[in-house]
Formats: C-alpha cells, structure tokens, sequence
C-alpha cells in the first residue's frame, strides 16, 4: 500500500497530521482555506508541493459547497492570498496561486459563478491528478536512468529529508524513485539520513519505508561518507526546494556535504524534481538566498533542551549544491537532464530519451 | 578559568558527572576504584585519556588509604583489571595498566609494601600532571603550526565531537589548540558540531566554550561543508581514538565525511592526539574494527522516541579517516607531523622542529 498524506473525494479532504508522527497516524478534517491555512502554518503539513495541493484542494472543498457566491473570484484571490501568506517561503503553493487565479480570472469571462466554480474545482483536482503523476514519471524515469548504468539485480540508494508521499501529493520525488525501483523488485536498500535539525528523515522517511515494506537502514547525517565506502551506494537521490537556470539546487541543509562525498566515492548524484520547482528566473544559486531558521530547533527536542544554555546557533534550513556535483542527474516528469540541458528541456528546445 | 572535570588532590577524588551536563554541574566524591569502575562504565566521565586517569587516580585514592596491605602489587594488578574491563575499547586504560603494572613489579623487587605504595601513587599522579602538559603542548603546537600558515590576525576553526576537559585531564587535544588560540586571542570563532548520535557536540563541547567565554557556534553535521563554504574556516581540528602507523585516524563517526569536505574547499585538516593515542603495531586503517552502538543512541533521545518505530538503524561509533586527507598534519605533544612523518617522529627517528 502507499501512505495515503492527503485523502480527497468531492467535497471532502483529510491530511495525515505530521506533528505527530511517527509516534500517532491521525487524520484532521480540513473543512475550509482557514483550516488548511493553520495545518500549513504549524506544519501539520509540510513539503513545498504538498503544502500547494492541501491549500488549494481546501479551496475546491469550500467552493463545492458554494463558498464565494455570487462573486467567487474575489473570494477564491483572497483564498489564495491567505493560503500564500501561510509559509511565504513555499514556491509551488505561490506558483500554484498565480496559475490558478489567471485561470479563474479567463473563465469568469465566459462562465457564470456557478459554471465558474466548477471548472475552478475541476482544475484544483487535475492538479492533485498531475502531480502524483508526474511523481510516478519522476520515480520511473529516475529508476531506469539508475538500473541503465548498472550490472547488478539490485541497488542500494543514499537519499536524505523526506520527499515522499508526507511531502507531494503522493508517490514523492527522490523517495519516489526509490519506490519504483522497489516496485521493480531492484531495490536491495535505502539508506535515510536522519536529517537534523528537524529530523525529517527519522521520522518522516523512516516512517514511509516501514509503513510499505521498504528495506531501509536509518544512519545519522555525519555517517553518509562512510555509508558510502562501506555499503555499496549504487546512487545518491535527493529532492529539491529550487532548481535554477545552471542546475545548482537548493535543498534541505546537508544536501551540499552529501554530494561532496558522492564526487569523492565516485557515485553518481542525482536530483528529482518536478519541472514545477525549477525556476529559470535564476541564473546561478548565487542568487538563492538561505533562510536561516530559530536556534531552537538545534537546541531542544520536543521542548526538551538538549545542547548547553547559552550557546550561540547558526541555522540555515537549506544549501544549494553547484551543478557541477550534480553528477547523476536532474530527474524530472520529462526525463532525467544533465544541469547543462536543463534549461533547453524545460523550455521544450531539448527531448528527453 | 579551565572547566575542571577532574578534581584531585593527595586522597581525595571527585568527578564531573558527565550524564547530568549541560543541565547540571555536579561532582560526584570517587572514593574507591569500585567507584571510578561505575563512573566509566555509566559514562559519568568518557573520552579515553579521561577514563584512564580517573581509573588509575581511584587506585591512588584507595593506595593512601592503605589497601593491598602487605601485598600491594596483588591489588593493583586486581584494581587495574577490573577497571580495564569497565569499558574494554578504551585504548589509554589498558595503555596505563600494563605501564603502571610493569612499573609496580619492578618497584616490588626493592620496596617494601609501604615504600610501593608511595611510588605506585607518584607514578599515578605524575600521569595527570604529564596528561595536562602533553595537552598544553599540543595546544600550543597546533596553534603556532595554524597561525605560521596564515597572514590574518584570527582564525575560525571548525570541530567535532569532544576532546577538551571533559575528554582528558584538562585542556584538551583538538580543543586545548582552540583554547591556546583562544589565550593568544587569535580565535575569531570556533564552529563545534552537535556531534550526533551521542551529542558530544552539543552537551559538552558547546557548555567548556560557555564555560569559558570562548566564541563558539554550534552546528548540525550536515552544516558543516555549508560553514566551510560560508564562514571562512581557517582549519579543521578532531581528536583521534587512534592513530595507526601510516597517520589513518579512528575518531568519532563523521570525521571521515568532515575530512572529505575539508580537502573540497582547500582547508588543512589536522588531527590533534598525545603520542598515547598513537599504535604503531597497527599498519593501517583497515585493520582498526569498527564498533557498531546500539540503535536506540539513534532512535531516541533521554528515553523519548524520535525515529519512527521499527526502522533498521546503523549505528557505527566511529569511523576512519585515511591519511591522505589529514592535509595539516598530526598535532601531538612532540610536534605537529606529516602522516608520513608519525612513525619516525614518535620512534624517535625524527624530531619535530
């Protein structure tokens, strides 16, 4: 079975409460854009394409039982505004909004209000459709471009954070190329990175392999050089919060020391994302800045203190890894890019095989 | 004021309980060898020169109280066993025992019993005087040997784990050279990691730097290569568990994946260790055994679950660093030495200049 994060049916959305896994699997009701604003906000949701699907698929809720009335584009753009406000930092959910308010806004040309909402409800729930579908494309194309350069019956996958189906709206990205490659009876292990300070890969990562079967061995973050030297990593595959022009990739904290170590073992570095959180706009990861997030999620764990009172606390949420240790590959919904065609791709001049 | 994790004088013994920092400072009275057996092997005091010198300072402790009787060589070879056995991968305390042990047996051959007992516990004590100094050598050692590399009035140096009072009689390896930068005011900052699974990062080393009113920054692993990048490291400094004839370094898993990511960025990386540490019967790296720690160190912090349930864990305590990527030079009590040079330098073949 596949973790369900995000249960949707006509009027009718659940999320998977990720503040408390892995130790409880509680589903809340998201009744409305304000409910799904706090569970984004607090992060009982999380992952920058998840975050996007729940807001929006809140808003389908809300305008299927007739929210908006008479003028729902005023009230589907402060949805959207609201939505946005909730984690600005969260690309997709921004792009998500402008995409889909330019879209209401052709409609309402044409359509009444109620013609209006049901084609913005149908949009919002071919969104949720495409994404898990591009993810199964990210998983299998990722899969292939893998097992091609490979003698062996099976791999053994290095992958960091979680980029599962807790952080998409199902399938995940990176965690979705190990899925297929299961799938695919190829996959001898993963290895998942803990993932401090927030621990996305203990508890989250870790929580997605058990729940299906996956074979996975939790390791710290300091252990991946050795990981590597002494378990016989076929391939390194991370997820990506932005991937610019050149194919430098911003990602969570840690992605950049991984690579290092991938150059150094010879293994190859793969990035999955959706075309979707690659962003042209950018030339280099230069221009990228890196959020600095609260001391506190060094220092305490579950409101336990757990380094010495008094220390100063340097944390970046993210780093931003040169393509030129992206040695693997860019997998995306399209094919699997070297950082050098990345751009050709993505603005159709360059096929995939 | 040097942070004192070991209070000795004639008769008296007292301990920094190591399990209560950095909430709680407390020293606990080692009256026996009994005593100092139970502080080790719960990890009241670790770090291996530390574990020795509380060892042999309990038997000094119980000598001058009179135990052994009309027989002391019996008890110290029965005292120096047992302690040996408490944690038996220490590789100081079975150094010690087997020194002290020749030493007393020489000694019974003229002395009698009280006359032995005098000298077993000028033996012991010269032992914590000779830790300290051999400390402050590399201290400054590994200080000069930074600074003679480097045209700006400060540095910034990145570390790992614990290696300073807590880890040894006082002042420390890795750490005693931050402090001798420190006493020079020549440290701008040191970056400690946290140092997972154990936290020997943020426990300990962050609290000596508070302590101390060192400038210190406390990091996830993961951030490490992001700090190289990001914060101008002048040098990269660790301890060693052991160091084998060919300069491969055993030291607390991450060392390895620090040392790749140095020699990324151009950045010496120096291992700081007395010439105690050194084990020339050892060839290379690949003869060291690897010691693999119980999955819950990973899983859970102060009895609190962190991982998800049921998930496979791979907890290596240590890893090995090859000697090609200790680009510094091996800091220790002699001078500071190319891999290449250790063999020679400590059998006397080569002097430090």
């Amino acid at each position: 079975m596949t973790l369900e994060a995000i249960r949707y049916r006509a009027g009718s959305l659940q999320i998977l409460n990720q503040l408390l896994l892995p130790h409880q699997t509680s589903y809340d009701e998201i009744r409305s854009v304000q409910d799904a604003y706090e569970a984004i906000k607090s992060m009982k949701v999380r992952g920058a394409p998840a975050i996007a699907i729940v807001g929006c698929l809140s808003l389908a809720v809300e305008l299927r039982a007739g929210a908006g009335g008479d003028d729902p584009v005023a009230f589907i753009r402060e949805s959207l505004c609201h939505l946005t406000s909730a984690r600005p930092t969260a690309v997709n959910m921004g792009r998500a909004a402008r995409e889909l308010m330019e879209f209401a806004e052709n409609e309402s040309m044409e359509k009444n209000s109620e013609q209006l909402r049901e084609s913005v409800i149908a949009w919002i729930e071919d969104m949720l459709e495409r994404d898990v579908n591009d993810n199964r494309k990210i998983g299998n194309y990722g899969a292939q471009h893998i097992l091609s350069g490979v003698p062996r019956a099976s791999v053994t996958i290095l992958t960091h954070c979680n980029t599962g189906s807790l952080a998409t709206a199902g399938y995940g990205t990176a965690l979705g190329v190990v899925r297929s490659l299961h799938a695919l009876s190829r996959l001898k292990r993963m290895y998942c990175t803990e993932t401090r300070p927030y621990n996305q890969g203990s508890r989250l990562t870790a929580y997605e392999a058990v729940a299906e079967g996956i074979p996975a061995t939790l390791i710290t973050d300091s252990m991946a050089a050795l990981t590597m030297r002494e378990m016989d990593i076929t391939a390194v595959v991370v997820g990506a919060d932005r991937v610019v022009a050149n194919g430098d990739t911003a990602n969570k904290v840690g992605t950049y020391q991984l690579a290092i170590a991938a150059k150094h073992h010879g293994i190859p570095f793969y990035v999955a994302a959706p075309s979707t959180s690659c962003d042209l706009s950018l030339e280099s990861g230069r221009d990228i800045i890196i959020e600095v997030r609260p001391p506190e999620e060094l220092t305490s764990i579950n409101g336990i203190p757990i380094a010495a009172p008094g220390i100063e606390v340097w944390n970046p949420a993210f780093d931003v890894t040169p393509h030129q240790l992206i040695t693997g590959g860019i997998i995306t919904e399209l094919g699997v890019f070297l950082p050098s065609e990345l751009q050709a791709a993505l603005t159709g001049r360059l096929t995939a095989l």
